[in-house]
């Protein structure tokens, strides 16, 4: 099964697609969260996996504005990642020889507090964890470190300098596997992928409001009216400045009337609703 | 005056800062957005100017995350500017000699389609706008551009090799004037800075909810229910994984006792309400 991830081997996307899917996928490594998701409704892979959210660093924009971008993509899974983070340089260096550290925006972003504490230390963005691992071992530059996980050390042959440098040991990234409609018309909107009617499940609808007062409001009421609990709200520019497109995630147990039934009660109040998907509840997402 | 920005002297919240106090303001110049605040808050400035969101890339965390960081600043003013990006590059150079570009991550998620058709540029995330303009003029490498405004080629000599390369013309950021509730007393949140009574106002607070099924709603319905328009709605997270600090913003007439009306409604179903501020509501911000 070829899946497409953002970042190269030894990413935490990486470990997660292994998660969901089994030791036995084809990684197809992009570049860019865009590309990734081009792949999929394209039919150059047969699913992607993407992180939607970090419990430090937030949303992560670039997977929203992804699936946004690709109206016949499906989420259909999710699970959620601890995510450790570790200094990684060239084997003999020491934290004392080093200059720069480079990683992905949002790693670096979980490390304020270490790279605060070091101000010798320069970050720079990059576009992946294990990318930078990679560019760090080539280059041989003892001056120069990676963060990214311990898994990453090993694909790269490269030393753990820190262990832990995430602000918080709790540190935990969201990922959502994608399919196409086309190659999992199982997996479609209309049916619960993955959870049996009963379970504990999660839906994501998008939508754009009409703009005028308690316009979003009426769209939330069904959600509450049903004892269904909104758990996530997301807005991304729609095109006309200040019109917005809302990415809303709640909570329910699994039974397509009912998702069914909230998406018809919503869409008087809105542009069309778009059913991103429905899928098991993640039980590390608490 | 002495006033806090992030970025270099030409960067568009260089402008911002200009149009919000006059001509005369002393900037001081910031690497990241979290040193803005942090200098408020110590007294080192007298005010700051930060963008808070663009009509394409949308909301900029690291301004929600700086706010957040330090509860005794407050919001007091806002202003929309147009935002029209170049490409700069060293005179005599074309577009066919560049093989980088760089500038700030928000200013390039500006400009993917400019990048995407010209497949031979690569993209390097940097500090600023107007900074990358004078990186580029220092390097003296015809093969090295910036991306930001027409004015900061003219600061930094360089040329205009590509004018208005953002995705739409009607591209805008919104900016916000911020105070420390030590040195701007009259610009408490308390009192509506700026926007005299009767006048079009906006309001922004944040608040963290309980975590049971429709606590979210619950506090938006008392705005719904006094015909206040949410404009906005931001979630960061708050610390345990999958908690967050939701930030509203709300359209209404100016008057200080229906907003401390619409906060007391709101605090029964959070865990405190924070009045970053009540501010005139910028015109071409529709």
């Amino acid at each position: 099964m070829r899946v497409a991830i953002q970042g190269e081997p030894g990413a935490f996307s990486d470990a997660a697609a292994r998660q969901l899917l089994g030791e036995a996928v084809e990684l197809v490594c992009c570049a860019e969260n865009r590309e990734v998701t081009r792949q999929l409704a394209a039919g150059g892979v047969h699913a992607a996996v993407l992180p939607i959210e970090n419990s430090l660093a937030g949303s992560v924009f670039a997977t929203y504005d992804a699936i946004l971008a690709e109206p016949a993509i499906v989420a259909v899974g999710q699970t959620v990642l601890p995510i450790r983070h570790c200094v990684l340089g060239i084997p003999g260096a020491t934290l004392g020889d080093l200059r720069t550290v480079e990683s992905h925006p949002v790693a670096l972003a979980q490390c304020r507090a270490f790279l605060e504490t070091h101000p010798h230390l320069v970050a720079h963005a990059t576009h992946d964890t294990a990318g930078s691992a990679r560019l760090v071992r080539a280059a041989g530059d003892r001056s120069r470190a990676a963060i990214a996980s311990a898994h990453a050390a090993r694909v790269y042959d490269l030393a753990v300098l820190a262990a832990g440098v995430e602000d918080r040991p709790d540190n935990r990234t969201r990922f959502l596997l994608l399919r196409s409609t086309r190659d999992a018309p199982g997996a479609a909107p209309a049916a619960p992928g993955g959870a049996p009617p009963g379970a504990p499940a999660q839906t994501m609808l998008v939508y754009t409001t009409a703009n005028v007062p308690g316009a979003l409001l009426r769209t939330l009421e069904p959600l509450a009216e049903r004892g269904m609990n909104m758990v996530r709200i997301e807005s991304r520019p729609a095109g006309e400045p200040w019109t917005y497109q809302f990415i809303v995630e709640f909570e329910h147990t699994a039974d397509p009337s009912a998702v069914q039934a909230v998406i018809a009660a919503i869409a008087p109040h809105t542009r069309g609703v778009r059913h991103v998907g429905t899928f098991a509840r993640a039980a590390a997402a608490g």
